[in-house]
């Protein structure tokens, strides 16, 4: 910006790029752009449209609900009149906005998705970088079980869509454990929260000394209410020994009736109720859940309902979402080859029958690389294979010459054209990215 | 960043971005992301792979051949450890940089494309944002007219796939404009480009008092020289008369050979030589070009050949390009109505059957919308009119209740899924990405 950069430069060589951003390219640029289409098919079909916001804002815009820990990982930076900007570290606040802004008006429930960069100065580790790629989804205007079940169902349905398998949904209610601390003092709040969440009783216990019997009982079996149903009954059996604890139980309820939904699904099986999920972020108000791999360090989803975000931005509108990691689901998918290599190499010797053939080749979807080294025709087919492109061919007379690995053959126009449908490998390409 | 903000922070309202920046949604966002699929697809079909460099990286990479208008316009910020990053103004910085420490070794020459945003600090007007999506090819380790015409052929393919037309290619070339001025001072230069750039004869006139009378001529003709292959006949002749002018004369001959491939390809009659082409990137050594539509006042593809840029980075390769701006382009082309709603209203009683019935549904390709609200299944046809969802269905005993606007129809269920292959239609839909 108007800044001028009165701090010592880099004294970075010209290969070196920044800490926690990569570059993507070959088969790992093919696979996230895969990942990403079958995300945006995924969304689609669930009848979600897709919101664009800015990569940079007003930071008292991206920073609304955010909370002290990610409000210190954002990046920011000066526009030439003083405001203070940022990059994004979270795609629900700009949504939030944009509902709130410009598509209040719109039927409710209202669908959207988003996919892009997220930014945070953290530091950078195996699942965690400084740019990532998050997409997700936003349910608004629905305050319903059914509204909370259909993000979870559709959390379970965007990690099938990538191939995942072997992950479970780790599903709490926010409500409840606010309901049952409402009258802690924040910053007792806050170690009972961090306590319950790295599920260290001993803390725990400490945190909660002074507080009344039968909320401290409660809030210390908290870390160990993971399970089946049977962790709602035990809840409610507890619950049900306070007095004022309506607003928990009721929390209890909706838990409940989410879970039946799910079940409805098809995708029960998958989830784990853990009333000890109070992590995430400040703005939840609702269900709370995290998609993770047993073993791995980092969750790949993160959602949650969020009542009361969109208000901040001057419209009381109910919401529920969750974001995913691309990056991070990458790194856990199996991988499959990806040749990046073009279908065939073709001489191209510059004439118009030659390069109109190149043009309807690519018009049936063949990948077609025309040699613009002007490499002799003898020695064609050793440049395919340097290039380890499959065939090549070139023409000569009025017929076409083809070389791949069962030889060489002279083919008319037709029989090429006929013999190229079957040379766009599907394995190999990314379902509508023409890959 | 680490930054605190010493400057008075935005007094604006929540709804409020910054200049230059957008909110993409609904029909806008479909556009968008159709756009760009068409692109991947073409750029794919020539042999073209991603590459998806990082949003920010140090600003001295990111500024190598910028030239100070755009190192001006640069977004800069600093990390904790005092390095000046900035957002990238520009893709190929970023591509030269890939490629001189990534891809070096690999078979030349090497096609890749990038998408995405830039982001440059100039006032906001139609057709100008201060984040932009460009898109964009560069063809690396093949300096000949062939590589040359490639890249120009394939900016009319991008154009056309984008369902452009009307518009044409002004090719110049650099290398010409170059030769001639070699020994002009560096402000001289700066001067006679600009004039030149303006079609100010004047100017132009001015500038070159002094200059030796055959160059003076040939730089005044300049922005004259602009048409068909007779351009390059005069050119040719007024070079001719030049002592020493073999570099002058061997660019116009690399022109008119990438003409006559043009030609070949079938686009000569987009392409408008224009030898007092000058402006674009201060990296382009050869040919350059800028497709545009007549009567609009920005171009939508720029792109030339710069083979002195890799170099910076430490490997000496050729290579030719050119970005398009894909806002630009949303902004010339013809508008078709987009539909952004579901397919079909699906009541979701929640009971396993018909959730399971609407899993079949969005697997046969349909967008479909599970109601979430609770409506009344009497009411449900209204609602489906109210989202502008052309037809409802819920289930009632073994069948199930379709409300389109033919009526209502109890379907058994082989019969509906028989009848919902058609309901996904096709015109409204982004190929590929499920829309």
């Amino acid at each position: 910006m108007t800044l001028e950069p009165n701090i010592q430069p880099a004294s970075t060589g010209r290969s070196q790029i920044p800490d926690g951003v990569q570059d993507r390219f070959l088969a790992e640029a093919v696979r996230r752009r895969r990942a990403e289409s079958a995300l945006r098919e995924c969304f689609a079909r669930w009848g979600y449209w897709e919101v664009i916001p800015p990569t940079f804002e007003y930071y008292d815009n991206l920073s609304v609900g955010a909370g002290p820990r990610l409000e210190q990982a954002m990046y920011r930076f000066f526009d030439r009149q003083g405001h203070t900007l940022a990059l994004r570290a979270d795609f629900t606040p700009q949504v939030a906005r944009i509902v709130a802004s410009k598509l209040y008006d719109q039927p409710m429930p209202l669908r959207c998705f988003y996919m892009g960069s997220l930014f945070r100065y953290e530091e950078p580790q195996a699942g965690r970088q400084r740019e990532f790629t998050q997409a997700g989804v936003e349910l608004i205007g629905a305050n319903t079980p059914a509204g909370d079940a259909e993000i979870v169902a559709l959390a379970v349905a965007a990690l099938e869509a990538l191939g995942m398998a072997g992950f479970q949904i780790n599903l709490g209610q926010m409500a409840f454990f606010r309901a049952l601390t409402r009258r802690l003092p924040p910053d007792l709040l806050a170690s009972v929260r961090q306590a319950i969440d790295h599920k260290n009783q001993s803390r725990l216990a400490a945190a909660l000394d002074g507080v009344e019997d039968g909320h401290r009982q409660l809030l210390e079996r908290l870390p160990d209410l993971v399970g089946g149903v049977e962790v709602m009954d035990e809840a409610q059996a507890l619950c049900g020994r306070l007095g004022g604890a309506d607003a928990a139980m009721a929390a209890l309820e909706r838990l409940a009736s989410v879970y039946r939904r799910l079940e409805a699904y098809g995708v029960a099986e998958r989830v784990i109720l853990d009333l000890g999920e109070v992590r995430g972020m400040d703005y939840y108000t609702g269900i709370t859940f995290r998609g993770v791999v047993p073993g791995l360090g980092w969750p790949l989803i993160s959602g949650g309902r969020y009542d009361d975000l969109i208000a901040q931005f001057g419209r009381p509108l109910a919401a529920v979402g969750f974001g995913l990691s691309v990056g991070r689901a990458l790194l856990v998918q199996d991988r499959v080859a990806l040749p990046v290599t073009a279908d065939v190499l073709v001489h191209g010797c510059h004439e118009g029958a030659c390069l109109a053939l190149v043009r309807e080749l690519r018009q049936q979807g063949c990948r077609v690389e025309v040699d613009v080294l002007g490499t002799e025709t003898a020695s064609l087919a050793a440049e395919a294979r340097r290039r380890r492109i499959p065939r090549s061919l070139r023409c000569e007379g009025d017929g076409w010459v083809l070389t791949d690995e069962a030889g060489q053959r002279v083919l008319s126009q037709r029989a090429l054209l006929a013999e190229a449908v079957g040379w766009a490998r599907p394995p190999d390409r990314v379902k509508g990215e023409g890959l």
